[in-house]
């Protein structure tokens, strides 16, 4: 059985380390992926996305992401998918409903429908959702001293309303699963690791 | 009173001429332009777009071309016709919905949909649509040993089926207005110019 599986949640929920690391523990075929993932037409997309642009519109943003989703679904996920692997994505459509949708205010229902036009029917069997504090999240980005890029850089009151975007897609849609990602990350990758075994049985 | 008139055509229709001579001749303030019109990301969207790119899916070309449209209509569009100004545009939406929607069989609704994401209400006041059998287009590029583009390099029925998303376009919207332009250049020039003329007074 072949499932297509995203990764959800804010700046520093933990995403990355959580999907890592339950690639290692899984035992079926798969690959581990993220947009841009590589894709050369993705890359160049993307370096337009993250050149601190101050004169880039929302709308333009959302739909350079759109873009750069299309390419990677096309070349990426799918030929895995079709090839029988299970596929781990680190951020998909989600994203952009939480962050361009509702965060920015443009609106999550004009954000579905560029994102569907990119998409059409390769929606993820199942999402987790790493639910965490905004705050949480934010001290845990600035403790690891990461590089930090133009979206890093907003404000707590964006990132407060990124978690809420998620909180009402996850209300949404069955695909989503919440899981608590203020635990200790270990219990973090336990959750997520079980819940990816009990949809593979 | 300002004014959006876009201009519209397949290959060879002699729209930039046309336009060309046309502003010279109309005596209210006015800019020319085309995308992506000297806008810096519109510009490197372009980049991307004009490559030989024949791995690039036809939904990702579709949503770089909103998304160059969508930088291009915010940063010199709306400011000229904000300033007063008489906006004359080379190739807006209807060209998506001709060469992407119709052309390339993703769908017109399907396009439409993700331009008017890029393009609000800001729709043309009127457009230009220069006629002319896909033949008589193809042969006059051809003559002007004009430096070919991917697009250039299309086949013959490709641009046919361009024609003929043009004349739906025409017939379904009040805004266009078709004008003969298998004519003698001159009298292309003059037809457009009357139009315009006839709308600003």
């Amino acid at each position: 059985m072949t499932l297509f599986i995203t990764f959800e949640g804010p700046e520093g929920s933990g995403k990355s380390t959580v999907m890592q690391a339950v690639a290692e523990r899984l035992t079926v075929p798969l690959i581990r992926t993220r947009e841009p993932g590589g894709i050369r037409i993705s890359e160049a997309i993307r370096e337009l996305l993250l050149a601190d642009d101050s004169d880039m519109d929302p709308r333009t943003e959302a739909l350079l992401f759109a873009a750069s989703r299309r390419q990677h679904l096309v070349e990426k996920v799918l030929p895995a998918l079709a090839a029988g692997k299970l596929v781990l994505c680190d951020r998909f459509i989600d994203s952009s409903l939480a962050y361009q949708g509702y965060a920015r205010g443009i609106g999550t229902e004009e954000i579905l429908a560029i994102n569907q036009f990119a998409v059409e029917t390769h929606m993820p069997d199942l999402t987790l959702y790493l639910k965490v504090a905004p705050e949480v999240g934010l001290s845990r980005i600035s403790q690891n001293d990461r590089t930090t890029n133009r979206l890093d850089k907003e404000s707590l009151a964006f990132h407060q309303r990124v978690c809420e975007g998620y909180d009402l897609l996850a209300a949404q849609y069955d695909r989503i699963v919440t899981l608590d990602a203020s635990q200790p990350i270990e219990q973090v990758i336990e959750s997520a690791y079980q819940v990816i075994l009990n949809r593979l049985s």
